[in-house]
C-alpha cells in the first residue's frame, strides 16, 4: 500500500482535478499500450480547469501535452495535475517534463511515481526548473484505476490477466445441444463490450472460434464499433475457417499455435491487459499455470442442470486442489449479477 | 401487493412495536408449525412496551397470550400490536380475540388479515367488544417476514420450498475424489445453521446420506443444538446404514421411498418451509417438477475446474430449457457471497 498524502492535506481543488484526470485516462486504456494510459488536467492560476487530456496511441502526444494544448496560454502560472509522474525521456514524443516547463506551469501534482529507468526522473527535472512538485497525490485511487495493468506489467513483466465467465447459477455455459447465446442479459453484455474496448487482447480457444464463430469486437448496443478494438487471439493448433469472424478486418487477429498460456502472453509483448474468455479448457489452462490475476464472473439468474461447466482443469483431483480468490466487488446488472475476484493475497 | 396503510399515517410507536413483533416471531419459525409464527407486543396506556410474545409449539399459547402474560395488569387500557389478525377459534388453545378482550386492551393493531375459514374473523369479534381495531399495519413487512411460508401454504396448499446450493464459482459441489466438506467458510455455515433452526424439514437424497453421513441438525458454532430442529428427510429407496446420523435422536427423521418430490411434500403435511439440500439430482428433481420457490446460493470464491456440478436435470437439452429466477438479495458472508433468488414473476 503506497504512502498516500494525508487526504486532509490535499487541496480539494487538486483532489477533484485528480479524479477528473483519472476519469479522463479511462478512454486511453488499450489504445495507449504499451505506454501507460495517463490522464492530465490543467488548472489556471485561480484553480479553474482549463485543459484536459489523455495519452494518445503510440507515437501521439502524452496526456500532459494533450492537456496543455487544450489549455493554451491559460496554463502559464497554473497547475498540472497528472495521474503519473511526467516522463523525462525523449521517445517518439518529447519529454513531458520539458513541455510543462516550456508552458510555464508553476506547479505539478502527480499520483504515481514513474519508477521505470527510461522514463523516470521527471519530478527532479521539474523541480530543477523551479516548479513546485508534489507526488503521491491520491496515489491509491490512481493505482487502482486505468494505470493498474501497466503498473502490474512494470512489476511482474507480463500482462495482467482477467478470466471472464458468463454462466448460469449452476456454472453452466452451454446446454447439452451446444446452445449458449445470451445466457446473460443486455446490461451484462454491454459491460462486457465496454470492457473489451479497454483491453489489449481477448484470448479464446480455436475450438470456440470453430464452434461459435464469435467476432470478439467491442461493440455498442446498436452494433457500431468502439474506437479501440482488442487484438483477438485464438489459442491452439486447429485450423480455422477462412471466413472466421475473429480474422476479419474489424480488429487485429493472431493465432498462437500452442496450448501453453505463457506462449500466448509472450506473443503479446505490448499488452497490458488480457482477457481470457474461454472455452472452459482455455480458462482452465491459465488457472493451472497460475496466470489468472482476476476473475470477472457474470452470473445469470437461471439454472440449466446440464451442459458444459464454465471451467475445466483436468489435473484437479481433490478439494485442496481448488484455486482460491477473494471477492473484490459485487454489482447488480439486472437481471444478472457481476462478481469480481482478485488474488487472495492481493499481489497487484 | 397488499394495500398497506399509508406509512405516514402509522403512529411511529405502533410502527416500532410492529417491527419488534416481527422480530419476536422469528424465534417461533419452525416450532410453531403448522400454526403461523406470530409475534405480539403489548403497549401500555402511555405507549411503553410492557409485554412481548411469540407463538409457542402446537398446544402451547399463541403470541397474544404470551405477550399478555408478559404484560400482566399493565395491558389494561393499552394496545396489542400483532403480526397476524388475532384468531377467533377455540382449538387446542382458547381464541386470542377472547384473551385480548378479557385483558381489557383498548386497541389492537395487526399487520396481516387471517383469511382462514376456521381462525379468521377475530377483528370483527374484537370490534364487537368495543375495541379500536386497525389492520394492514406494515402488512408488506410482515408478509415478507416469518409469516411468509405459512401464507404461502395457505394459498398454494404445499410448503414453501427453498433449494440450497453451496458451490465454487464454477458450480462444483465436490472434487472428483468426492471431497466436499467446507467449500464455504464459517460465516456461510453459520447462516446455514441459523436457517435450519427455522425450517420444518431438510430434504436430501439417500445417496447423500450414504456418501456423506450428514447430521443435518441446526447447530451453533460450538456444536450445541438450536432449540428447534428440522425434520430430516431422506428421499429415495436405497437402504440407509443403521447408524446414519440423520436417524439419530437429535431430531426427527423420515425416509420417503420415492423419487417424486410431490410425495416428499405430501409426507410433510404440517410443514410450512422445506429446504432441499441435495445432492444435484434431488435439487434437479424439485426444479423439474417446478417445486422450487426460492434458491439460496452460497458461492465460495474458489474454482475447482472438475467434480460434480451443483444441479443435475437429465431432461435438459437446450438453452430454452433453463429455469429462470430473479435475484432478490445479495449478501457478503466473507469470504463467500450469498445470492437469493425467487420466482421471476414473484407469485409469493
Amino acid at each position: 500500500m503506497p504512502d498516500d498524502l494525508d487526504p486532509a492535506a490535499i487541496d480539494p481543488t487538486i483532489a477533484t482535478a485528480m479524479a477528473t484526470a483519472i476519469a479522463e485516462s479511462v478512454g486511453s486504456q488499450g489504445s495507449s499500450s504499451p505506454n501507460p494510459p495517463v490522464g492530465a488536467v490543467i488548472l489556471d492560476r485561480d484553480g479553474a480547469v482549463v485543459g484536459r487530456g489523455a495519452t494518445q496511441p503510440p507515437g501521439g502526444p502524452h496526456a500532459e501535452v494533450m492537456a496543455l494544448r487544450d489549455a493554451g496560454p491559460a496554463a502559464r502560472g497554473g497547475t498540472a495535475v497528472v495521474t503519473l509522474e511526467p516522463c523525462n525521456h525523449t521517445g517518439r514524443t518529447g519529454p513531458c517534463a520539458r513541455a510543462l516547463i516550456d508552458a510555464g506551469v508553476a506547479a505539478v501534482r502527480y499520483a504515481v511515481p514513474d519508477l521505470s529507468p527510461v522514463a523516470g526522473g521527471g519530478a527532479a527535472t521539474l523541480r530543477a526548473a523551479g516548479i513546485d512538485v508534489v507526488g503521491d497525490v491520491a496515489r491509491t485511487d490512481a493505482e487502482a484505476g486505468p494505470l493498474r495493468h501497466w503498473l502490474f506489467r512494470q512489476r511482474v513483466g507480463r500482462p495482467f490477466v482477467t478470466a471472464k465467465i458468463a454462466s448460469t447459477l449452476d456454472g453452466r455455459i452451454a446446454a447439452p445441444d451446444g446452445t449458449s447465446q445470451w445466457i446473460t442479459g443486455p446490461r451484462a453484455r454491454a459491460a462486457v463490450h465496454e470492457q473489451r474496448a479497454r483491453l489489449d487482447a481477448i484470448v479464446v480457444g480455436t475450438g470456440t472460434v470453430i464452434r461459435d464463430d464469435p467476432s470478439l469486437t467491442a461493440r455498442h448496443a446498436d452494433g457500431h464499433l468502439y474506437p479501440h478494438q482488442p487484438t483477438r487471439v485464438a489459442m491452439g493448433r486447429r485450423r480455422l475457417p477462412a471466413d472466421a469472424r475473429v480474422a476479419d478486418d474489424a480488429a487485429p487477429f493472431v493465432q498462437v499455435g500452442s496450448h501453453d498460456p505463457a506462449d500466448v502472453l509472450a506473443a503479446l509483448p505490448d499488452a497490458l491487459w488480457v482477457l481470457v474468455e474461454g472455452g472452459p479448457a482455455i480458462i482452465g489452462a491459465f488457472l493451472a499455470a497460475d496466470l489468472v490475476d482476476e476473475v470477472d464472473l457474470f452470473l445469470a439468474p437461471t439454472i440449466l442442470g446440464a451442459g458444459a461447466a464454465s471451467i475445466d482443469i483436468p489435473s484437479v483431483q481433490t478439494l485442496t486442489d481448488a484455486r482460491g480468490f477473494s471477492i473484490t466487488g459485487v454489482d447488480g446488472l439486472d437481471p444478472d449479477v457481476r462478481i469480481r475476484l482478485g488474488r487472495p493475497t492481493n499481489p497487484t
